[in-house]
C-alpha cells in the first residue's frame, strides 16, 4: 500500500483527529449512492461536527444546485449549509464571473447547473430533450440554428445527451474565441453494484472535445479552481489542518494531494485497495490517499466519544 | 509544405502516373458530402479506371453495407463493384471472422454494419432508439437486462447514441473478457460546410471508452487491419504502385504512409493545407501527404487524355 495506512481507531485518535480542522468530504460513494445514504456516512459527519470540526461538501456532480442538495442532505439526515456547498453547478457560475463572461451559454447539462448559472445572471440554452431529426446531417448543414451570442459552451452530466446536443456544443466550439468549459472528468458515477457501469460526466466532456478537437478548461477535482473557491470563502482554512474525503483518486486524492491536505479513501464508491496498489505499482503518488477505510461510517467508531 | 507538393499536371504525368496500378480512395469528404458528389470526383475516378488503374473504395463510415454503399455510387455516377469495397462495416465483420469469435455482439452502430454482422453470421443486439428511462439510474442499477450471452461491444457510428446505450456498452465491458471492437476514431464528418462540426464515431467510441475505462481495438483507417484486408482479397496489390487518396491526415493519409503507398490529401473535406503545415511544423511526417490537390475533380484534367 506504500505511503497509504489502513485507518485504525490508533491512527485515527493519535495522527489525524487532533490536527484536524476542516474536514471536506466529496458526496457520491462517500456520503450517498444514488438516493439512499451510504450506511454509516451521517453519523460519521454529526461525528465530526460534534467535535468541532468544520465540515465541507466539496462535489464534481453538476446535477444539482446547492438548494437541492441542502434538500438532498436533509432527506438523507446530513446537516447543511448553504455555505458548505461547493459543487460543480456552483463553481462554474463563480468560475465564469470571475472571468467577467459576457454573452449566452450553450448548455449540455442538468436543471441545477442551470440554476446556478441563471441565479448568478447569466443567459442559458434551455436543457431536456433535443431530438436528433431524421435527416440529421442535411438539418445540421441547412436548417440547424445556432445563436450568434453564445460565446461558451458549458457541459456538465446531461441524462439526455445526444447527437444533436453534440452538434451544436461541437458548431460553437468552432469558433476559437467560444470559451469551452468542462464542469469535471470524473468517468463514472459510483452507483454501489460494481457490474453496472454509470457513465460520467466525463463521458460527456470526452466526447464533445473530440468533436471539437479542442482541450476544455476543467472546474471540478483535481483543478485548483474548487479548492480556490474554498479558500476565498474560507480564509482560515489552513490545508495542514485540513482532510479531503473520496472515494476517487484521480479526482478527490489527486485534488487533496495537490491542495497539501490530509486524504482519506473511501473503499464505498469507485475506487477499492487494487486502485491504490496499482498507483503505488505505477508510482502515481499524488493519487495515493494518507489513509484508507473501507467506508466512512467505519470512523464512527473509533471517535472518542464512542 | 515539406515533403508535401502541389499536385499538377507535370507532377501528375511525370512522378505520379505511370507508377500507379492501384487507387485507394476515401469516400466522405473526397467523393461525397453526405448525399452529393463533390464536383468533378466521379470524373476522376472514371477517369483512372479509363487509364487501366484499379480503384477501390476504402472508407470508415460504418453506417452502410457494402450493397447500400454500391446504391449510393450509383446513384451519384460512381462505378462500383462489390469487391472493390473495404468499408469498416464490412472489415469489422471481418475481423470478428478472423477471430473466430463466438458470442452475442452489443452493437452500438447503425443499419449497415448490423447488415455486414449478421450477413457474417453473428448475433447482433438491435439497433435504433433505446431511451432514457425517467429514473434512469435506478433503472440501471435495479432492472436494466443484459444479455449473458454478449462477448463483445462494437461501436460504430449510431445517431441514437445516448446514455442508455453508454450504460449498457460499458456494463458489458466491466467484463474484461468482453471485447471492445471499435470502428473507427474519426473526430468528424466531412459536410461542405466549415462553421458546422459534425461529430464523428470517434466521439461515441471515445465516450463508452471513457465509461468503460478501456481502449477499444480499432477496425479503421489508420489501423493495419483494413490494408491487410485488401491485400488478402487483391494478393497482386503492390504499395509501392498504389495511391491513397483521403481528405484526413490521422487517417487516410497516415494508413497510406505506414502501408508504404503513395499518398494524396484533398482539400474538399476535413483537413485542409493548414494541417498539412501543421503537421510539418510539429514533425508528423507520417501524416503529411507526398501530394496535395484542393479537389479530386482537378486530377481530370490532368490527365492524359483531356
Amino acid at each position: 500500500l506504500g505511503p497509504c495506512r489502513l485507518l485504525t481507531k490508533e491512527i485515527f485518535r493519535t495522527n489525524l483527529l487532533e490536527s484536524l480542522s476542516y474536514v471536506l468530504t466529496d458526496c457520491d460513494g462517500v456520503l450517498w449512492a444514488d438516493n439512499a445514504a451510504i450506511p454509516g456516512s451521517p453519523e460519521a459527519l454529526a461525528g465530526f461536527r460534534k467535535l468541532g470540526k468544520k465540515v465541507m461538501y466539496v462535489t464534481n456532480n453538476s446535477t444539482k444546485s446547492r438548494i437541492e442538495y441542502m434538500e438532498k442532505c436533509k432527506k438523507l439526515h446530513f446537516q447543511a449549509d448553504m455555505d458548505e456547498f461547493f459543487s460543480t453547478s456552483y463553481c462554474t457560475a463563480l468560475y465564469l464571473k470571475k472571468l467577467n463572461f459576457e454573452g449566452n451559454i450553450y448548455l449540455v447539462g442538468s436543471h441545477g447547473l442551470r440554476q446556478e448559472l441563471t441565479d448568478a445572471g447569466f443567459n442559458c440554452s434551455p436543457i431536456g430533450p433535443d431530438p436528433v431529426p431524421d435527416d440529421w446531417m442535411n438539418w445540421a448543414v441547412n436548417t440547424m440554428k445556432l445563436d450568434p451570442q453564445v460565446k461558451a459552451v458549458v457541459v456538465g452530466f446531461d441524462a439526455h445527451f445526444n447527437l444533436t446536443k453534440m452538434l451544436r456544443a461541437a458548431s460553437y466550439l468552432a469558433n476559437k474565441d467560444c470559451l469551452f468549459v468542462g464542469t469535471n472528468t470524473d468517468e463514472q458515477f459510483p452507483c454501489g453494484n460494481k457490474s453496472i457501469i454509470i457513465p460520467g460526466t466525463g463521458c460527456i466532456v470526452q466526447a464533445v472535445a473530440t468533436a471539437a478537437s479542442r482541450k476544455p478548461i476543467i472546474v471540478g477535482k483535481p483543478e485548483p479552481f474548487m479548492p480556490d473557491c474554498i479558500k476565498y470563502r474560507w480564509p482560515d482554512l489552513d490545508p495542514a489542518k485540513t482532510i479531503m474525503i473520496g472515494d476517487r483518486s484521480n479526482t478527490d486524492i489527486l485534488m487533496g494531494k495537490r491542495a497539501g491536505m490530509k486524504t482519506l479513501l473511501v473503499g464505498s464508491g469507485c475506487d477499492s485497495l487494487d486502485a491504490v496498489r496499482r498507483n503505488v505499482a505505477e508510482n502515481r503518488l499524488d493519487m495515493v490517499p494518507d489513509f484508507f477505510v473501507p467506508k466512512l461510517g467505519d470512523v464512527v467508531e473509533m471517535m472518542p466519544f464512542t
